[in-house]
């Protein structure tokens, strides 16, 4: 099993028996997302970005909206911390300490380049659309190399990387027993919710395969989990 | 309207016309989470830890899981960067730029300081349970010194903080006239699943007012921000 060695800056220090390193589950986490916080610093001042982002084999590509900032002092490779995470659960305890929260994470350390050349930006760019719209780009008008032009495009490859996942019920302490308290779980749950088609943009018709694992009620991180599967990238 | 001053760090630069300043805004985007993501910097390197956090008036909380290695450097204050997000939608377009998401988030700005004192710290504690459940705490078994004491609670004054919301269909272009991709928005929608009462804990019932804002389908962002305004901090 492939896994990321942690040092230091990865390895997980509070609670390591929810951490793991390996490629599949940190792998797994990551492609459940498209939303990731982007974590950098300017002169100690630390800036945190969300941004939407897919992920390559060992690489974690996002593109500029938003990341001027950054872009500013990208240079030769800034240090960036990308944390991916998902709320799973309320833990409701019968004392303050043992309430908690199931959720799985990850944070992913690397350094930040920008991707150059406009045929290279061009095809991350169809490769962020067929990552979560598995053979959408040919159906798409093709951008402008002054399109491709105006959006940078940030590629990060993954040099250590850790997961945590609690997915538990309540750790009850023995103080607690005899409290009397409600105590469980409170399961969160993101969903895919009814298509909006965009009004008067001619007769488009339901959405077409590339866009079916957006069906309505499926859970958005098997959504993305079957869309990344689905991708081939080209670059 | 109470409104942050934005300076260099905090203005948004990209799509300004999606920003805003104002504490409404930025408080009912903190008060409908309770998953942050904190970014802070070591000789810069930055580290995203992502975080259970609540607020109270232009203060933020959170407590020492996880945040270890954060600990270790807060000494007098260390810059901290808090980002709150949720995304919304996906964008569907008919040209690869106009794909996008529909989100809303805030990051905020200020230093972080450990709470001192361990009566300030049960309040601390006390307040982020009554944040999340309110009127809860005099149901639970009372934190031991021991347990108070084994927790960090980090305070963090917010000095500056942006909005930036997402929430319109598709920005066609006149280009992408003609093309006849499948075009609209597929809705992002968090809820609030069946709970699970834990098993083995004695009769404890269904459960009681102080969780009533988790009801089975509500919309997470719902229930954590009537959670909010049920709260009554003690500090």
């Amino acid at each position: 099993m492939n896994a990321f060695v942690p040092t230091e800056r990865s390895r997980v220090r509070r609670r390591p028996q929810r951490a793991a390193y390996d490629e599949a589950t940190v792998y797994g986490i990551l492609d459940a997302g498209v939303m990731a916080h982007v974590g950098y610093a300017i002169d100690g001042q630390p800036y945190v970005t969300p941004t939407a982002y897919w992920r390559e084999g060992r690489k974690l590509y996002w593109h500029g909206s938003a990341m001027n900032r950054m872009l500013g002092v990208v240079g030769e490779g800034v240090p960036v911390c990308v944390t991916v995470s998902f709320l799973d659960g309320f833990i409701v305890g019968r004392s303050g300490m043992v309430h908690s929260l199931n959720y799985r994470s990850v944070m992913a350390f690397g350094r930040a380049r920008l991707v150059e050349g406009i045929e290279a930006r061009r095809d991350a760019l169809n490769n962020f659309i067929d990552r979560l719209y598995a053979g959408r780009p040919v159906k798409l008008r093709p951008a402008t190399d002054e399109e491709v032009a105006a959006t940078a495009m940030v590629e990060m490859e993954i040099e250590e990387a850790s997961a945590k996942v609690r997915r538990t019920g309540v750790a009850d302490l023995p103080a607690d027993h005899g409290w009397t308290a409600w105590s469980g779980v409170f399961p969160v749950e993101t969903r895919i919710g009814a298509p909006l088609p965009e009004p008067g943009m001619g007769a488009c018709g339901p959405p077409t395969p590339d866009l079916a694992p957006y069906a309505e009620g499926v859970r958005l991180d098997e959504a993305l989990s079957a869309a990344a599967r689905a991708s081939s990238p080209t670059s």
